[in-house]
């Protein structure tokens, strides 16, 4: 018998972030950041590793979406599974009954990505190339074979992505080398976020600049007076010419997001982000069009491809930002990022949590690379929190990624973390057992 | 210490529907109708019952996630529970962490529309009032600090929210009397599932029309020249006036569902149900621009209010299908009820599966009482599948639903049901072991 998987297994792991305010903003103020891990194991002794990002509880609905999705996995070939993870994904995310708990959204569609993005690591692996470098090789034919047209065609068409991808080809060789030399930009986030005081935020604003960030991201919209203070002491301590985003992480309605966005306009925000619900589509369009200059981002929540095609059609976002984890893995970006071309708009990916700026970095490279070509008002998030705990973490330099030469999608977590922060019986949270976590 | 939630259990319960191909459409080949069963237990033993829907695989996970929503009801007091269901559906939908799986659709957000349904059939049980009269026994300001307006302003406000209900006030004795004595209108889908041949076809076509239906619904989007012979033997069987809707379960993209159905126009179809993706806003508008007179609707998987205002605000459809179980429960309910209202949209309800016109028919008569005040251009659908398993099932006469009597939300199955098709250890479920359930 051919190579075929033998196991999908499932880790339950969370790390106790709220403890310290680490990522605090409008709507997540005691986060612990989290993920439903997955491993596929082959027949031959070879792994892929993937990861659902979640904060805290509920991280078991996760793991057992994972679980009731993983059987469509379990004895198939290996060689044509990472030949086409496309062909999983449409079976992970078109299966008849579990369709219904979406349907292309949530955790059963997070699900579905966790899975593909660990066929996608095993295929990298295989390969013995990053994640970026295996898709940047592709040719663009096999590149269009791996998106889902279904509901994207009255946007995008196969012969326009595949027009895209070819017009980029000639340069690739040459934006390899770039890449591999040059890394490609990052923004932090570091500084922003809302538990911090105003010391902690003009020091880690400061060390954001000298570190060569040329963008940083404040999170807003608990309160306004807070957010002009520190907007204030943000701009002063960066200067005129460092970019700063903001992010209200879907705090307001439409009429409240320009009337709050209004008040810091004084301070240059250059983008503001999640300013309401990640649905609302039209409801972005308007914050747009009240805002302008001021960009409109969005992405970390929206859940698919449908949903990122509308935003761009309504003129509603400036500035797309995948997600490794939130969408029907690779696949779905792949569309994403074609959709994002066609239109023009930059993609500044969502990093951050745990493994996401592992997971992304590989997109946003093969973008550069092999589809837009360029990394002009384009980063990747970067936050610098439980790097550690990846066997091939994340390298800035400078503001910097710089490109992964390891095998695979770089989500590999360290053995040890994953004994020792296990939920709830690992070492870690029994020892917190007695600690607030919300 | 006063009465209060002691537990939360419960039931992964499926039905083989499979077996007989019930429910057969477009996208779901074999669906067994099956459901996250919910009951709450008080201290002083009285129940409340819910019930997520689904169609087979996966029910556990929605099961996960209805158990990981639980602890916020045990130990809550049941007076204050039942006198403000909408604050403890902020806290479910708004939990800070399990927010991320969703936020606000998928599996947990199903969750928490199920454990406040069942909540709300506590309230009405409590109250001695089936929920549509409770409900229309509510004032417009009860009614009006039941929803959560955080992103819906844009297009619907409070004031404008208590405005519709005032102006139905008036007549609300008057319509509960014509309620009670005539029910309210019903449409079946029942002869129009695709895996029916012709022959079971055209003779469920005539039973409808002998029933007193005024329409009916076929299943279309498997393969053309079947919907055309199709759509012409119902048209035959049923006459010139009776209508024809027709629901192609998401099967297409935008072009695609203006090809085809252009080719169904002579059949006079009344509506066309879901002709893509329910995330797709701009494309439903395009697809009803496109096929006018033709009637556009959608609503079954439309995931939360601010779909539906989009869907409202885009003129992207004529017919709102509200469903019992998709969305946070009667709450996000009652703010779709509002917005259609505003909109001046009429509001057919999606039904069928198991529980879902036991349930959904409540919202419907309280619509009709106390907001739209109309049952034109109305009907809830209705499907003759698996009622006999409810304590309270529907009841139809001469293709209307006559109202409930019995206090509560007409939620809850029989015991000896939840016993017997609990899933996998059920009798039913291990005398069906060697079937095929696709």
């Amino acid at each position: 018998m051919s190579e075929h998987i033998t196991s999908v297994d499932t880790v339950d792991v969370r790390f106790p972030t709220s403890l310290h305010r680490d990522g605090s903003d409008a709507m997540n103020p005691f986060p612990d950041y989290s993920a439903a891990y997955v491993v596929l194991k082959t027949s031959a002794g070879a792994e892929g590793h993937g990861l659902v990002f979640t904060v805290g509880r509920g991280t078991e609905i996760q793991v057992a979406a994972v679980q009731s999705l993983a059987p469509m996995l379990v004895g198939q070939p290996v060689d044509e599974l990472t030949a086409d993870p496309g062909a999983l994904t449409r079976r992970l995310v078109g299966d008849s009954q579990i369709r219904w708990l979406g349907p292309e959204k949530g955790v059963v569609h997070m699900a579905a990505g966790g899975l593909a993005n660990a066929v996608w690591d095993l295929a990298a692996r295989r390969a013995g190339k990053p994640l970026w470098k295996l898709l940047a090789d592709l040719t663009p034919q096999q590149l269009v074979a791996q998106v889902d047209f279904r509901y994207l065609r009255d946007a995008l068409t196969e012969d326009e992505a595949l027009s895209l991808l070819r017009a980029a080809e000639g340069g690739r060789a040459e934006r390899e080398r770039q890449l591999l030399a040059e890394g490609y930009p990052a923004y932090t986030t570091t500084p922003g976020w809302l538990g911090y005081d105003d010391e902690k935020l003009e020091w880690l604003c400061r060390e954001a600049v000298d570190a060569g960030y040329r963008l940083i991201k404040l999170k807003v919209g608990g309160n306004l007076a807070d957010d002009v203070r520190r907007m204030g002491i943000a701009r002063m301590a960066v200067g005129p010419d460092v970019r700063i985003a903001v992010d209200a992480n879907q705090i307001w309605g439409v009429p409240e997001a320009i009337r709050w966005m209004r008040e810091l306009a004084e301070f240059d925000p250059y983008w503001i982000e999640e300013p309401t619900s990640p649905d609302d589509v039209l409801g972005h369009a308007a914050v747009r069009k009240a805002l302008a200059p001021v960009r409109v981002a969005t992405g970390e929540h929206v859940h698919n491809a449908v949903m990122f095609k509308q935003m761009l059609q309504a003129d509603a976002v400036d500035v797309v930002q995948i997600d490794a984890c939130r969408v029907a893995g690779v696949n779905e970006n792949l569309a994403i990022l074609l959709l994002a071309a066609k239109f023009g708009v930059p993609v500044c990916p969502h990093a951050g949590g745990v493994g996401l700026c592992e997971l992304v970095q590989h997109l946003a490279m093969f973008d550069f690379v092999a589809l837009s070509g360029s990394t002009e008002d384009r980063a990747i998030e970067y936050v610098d929190h439980l790097h550690e705990h990846f066997t091939d973490p994340v390298r800035l330099n400078g503001g910097r990624y710089l490109a992964p030469t390891a095998p695979g999608m770089s989500a590999q977590i360290l053995p040890a973390t994953l004994t020792d922060y296990r939920f709830p019986d690992g070492p870690q949270w029994a020892a917190a057992a007695g600690e607030p976590t919300a």
